[in-house]
């Protein structure tokens, strides 16, 4: 990590950037993915997963008997823990729930908004070697709350054919509808347009790689809804002298070991915490498994240290990190000047970790300073809220003659007429 | 108006497209615009209004005189009007605002959301003949509401490099910070990117030809937030043999009248009725100013005769209409069978004209079946909704395993050692 003493205010956009990737070259290489699987459906996606897992598949869904052997391959105490998690999970996004409330904003014209599913919904999740079934609870667990008919989930096949049992295990415990073994962009077009086995869905959530993230731009701008712009996941960690550098090590290793282009910054008014944290950091990587890929982004990772709290925090806002650890004495008075942050874990025993897995919050969260503008997964992306309007005879007469002023300085003549007439009846 | 009988199923998709617009070549257009602005910021934006305003302007930004003579030109009634709307505008938007609940999942977690105002903001309003105020008023009170720090709005000037009134009056009053003459692509590409007199801005609303589309689209995939995709407006009424068909008529002509491309849908229980209607229909079309306009859309537009009202709600959720009008007797038993649709109009005496200017409601709805996934916009559009989690000693030795063991699984191991050292301590 690199230590910077007291920048300048005019040195912060320089110092808080993110490394930038240039995805225009990756649009050329799937198009053509999106096109072939649009025109020919199921074929294109099996010899697409024959070339690119080395796999070829006789169904492209999941079986019955795959759901079983899957659940009897999962111990027990993994099961508990999903189940631990799914509790809290629940909880935290049914508490984002509201009720119907009705507005008389004028006499006798009352308007008010309800929730309805989106009925559609899509998720998809990476392959690899570590099953990232944590991620499926943070989108079927809200989707089963909003009241999602058709949940599908693609997730590519390893080399065997096979889906890792704790994917499919948790998607079937929460109710996915149908789980597809199909990934990359050839999965986001399978969800986009819909193939025979996969069902056209109209929104689509999860992580990926590059291509992934590439296909779900293009599909966007044809229409389908996505959860969020992507990009590396990051953490900005603010210390005060109350922190313990052993725990503030660990989570600035936590989200190292994510990648090697994920971003950790430290912000601290104690350069002695600093250099404690660094000497940590330095002492923890040496254990973990991921050490080289931790190492590497460490490379992009920054330890500042500055004034005051207040200077702090306006740095933290200016970067707008997707988690935010303010680990110091007094974090609640700090609450109020946290604008741009995803999710914020608080005090000295709120590891980002506990959010990423179990205590109820959703892990899915802008990243790339995208919480300026975006918020993280909740019931909300689940869900539209349809406003309803209920004019009586003596609501238009007393809203009529405003609209008819307003429509005829707009020219909308006919949106007069509609008053006009209604007002003579 | 086409009248269609009794359609089957099967034929609905065909019956309920969308007119088509293929955009890609004029992202060929646009890029060089937006890349042209990036990095010549004022002096392009000025060479473009004159190149495409007709206009040298002095000062981009309105001035304060600017606002004075605009004010002193607008009528008493159209002031009173936009009062009206505003307070509607204002009380339905409030009541949108939500507490913060805090949920403890487990002993020791506790959870919440608090919402944050998107400090900065950008609003294009189009220019041309008829000044869309009326936009104005739906995006800048809930800005205000929200919180958000910098409103600025881009309008393209006309021939004598001034905006029209009714957009100045009504910006100034409710609180826009800064207003830009510029136009086109341009303007979207000021917010974006920000020049020397216009602020770049996190997230921008508003509508525009098929350019600003275009741009939106583009500054979107590169991070900045947009409203919503655009497309023409429509609307779907659903009417039974109690509709008064002048009423109808007068719904379906509103949003006739809006462009070439708007489309309107009616799906009606009586073929008597449809007949009246469609009758009525071509008796005010020939009362109209903009008759040549709506005459065309309406070739785009479909009455449909259908079995019962199950049938023509479900006909209605396929077509996902931007606004829908209930002009049937028993209206309140509909509303559960409303799904996809982003504003819903209930009665005979509830005209979509209403909810474009007035009731409280807001008019920024999803276009082109984006309602099966999307919402108009709301309070919610303003804002983020920032996660926080607070932690105790107690907490997380409640959750630490449960973190443990789904770390472990997901071969996250710095995760895990995040809890590990907690719950030694």
């Amino acid at each position: 990590m690199q230590k910077i003493l007291y920048p300048s205010i005019d040195s912060w956009s320089e110092l808080l950037k993110r490394p930038v990737f240039d995805a225009s070259s990756l649009e050329e290489r799937v198009v053509p993915i999106l096109q072939t699987v649009k025109s020919q459906g199921d074929s294109a996606l099996k010899e697409m997963t024959q070339k690119f897992d080395g796999v070829q598949l006789e169904s492209i869904l999941v079986t019955e008997a795959e759901l079983k052997e899957a659940a009897s391959l999962v111990s027990t105490d993994l099961k508990d823990a999903i189940q631990i998690a799914r509790a809290n999970i629940e909880k935290f996004h049914k508490a984002q729930q509201v009720t119907v409330e009705k507005v008389e904003t004028t006499k006798g014209v009352v308007c008010w908004r309800e929730s309805r599913a989106i009925e559609k919904v899509g998720l998809y999740i990476p392959g690899g070697t570590a099953p990232l079934f944590s991620t499926i609870l943070m989108l079927v667990v809200p989707a089963k709350i909003a009241g999602c008919q058709e949940i599908v989930l693609c997730t590519p096949p390893n080399k065997e054919g096979k889906v890792h049992p704790a994917i499919l295990y948790t998607a079937n415990l929460l109710g996915v509808t149908k789980i597809a073994k199909v990934g990359g962009a050839q999965a986001i077009a399978a969800l986009a347009y819909g193939t025979e086995s996969v069902p056209k869905v109209y929104k689509i959530f999860g992580p990926g790689n590059q291509y992934v993230t590439a296909a779900k731009q293009l599909v966007n701008k044809e229409g389908v809804a996505i959860d969020m712009p992507a990009g590396p996941s990051e953490v900005a960690v603010v210390a005060d002298e109350s922190a313990t550098p052993s725990f503030v090590a660990a989570d600035l290793l936590s989200q190292a070991e994510h990648g090697v282009d994920s971003q950790v910054i430290l912000i601290s008014t104690s350069e002695a915490v600093v250099d404690k944290i660094i000497q940590e950091v330095v002492n923890q990587l040496s254990e973990l498994p991921r050490k080289e890929m931790a190492a590497k982004s460490l490379l992009n990772s920054k330890a500042i240290v500055v004034d005051s709290m207040d200077v702090a925090m306006d740095m933290m806002n200016a970067y707008a990190p997707e988690h935010l650890i303010l680990e110091v004495k007094d974090y609640m008075s700090l609450i109020p000047k946290v604008i741009n942050a995803g999710s914020v874990f608080l005090g000295h025993y709120t590891p980002e970790s506990a959010g990423d897995y179990a205590s109820g919050t959703n892990h899915t969260l802008p990243t790339n300073g995208y919480a300026t503008a975006y918020s993280g997964v909740s019931l909300d992306s689940f869900i539209k809220k349809v406003t309803f309007q209920e004019i009586s005879k003596e609501g238009i007469q007393n809203l009529g003659a405003a609209i008819e002023i307003m429509a005829a300085t707009e020219e909308l003549f006919a949106h007069k007429n509609a008053v006009s007439l209604r007002l003579k009846d």
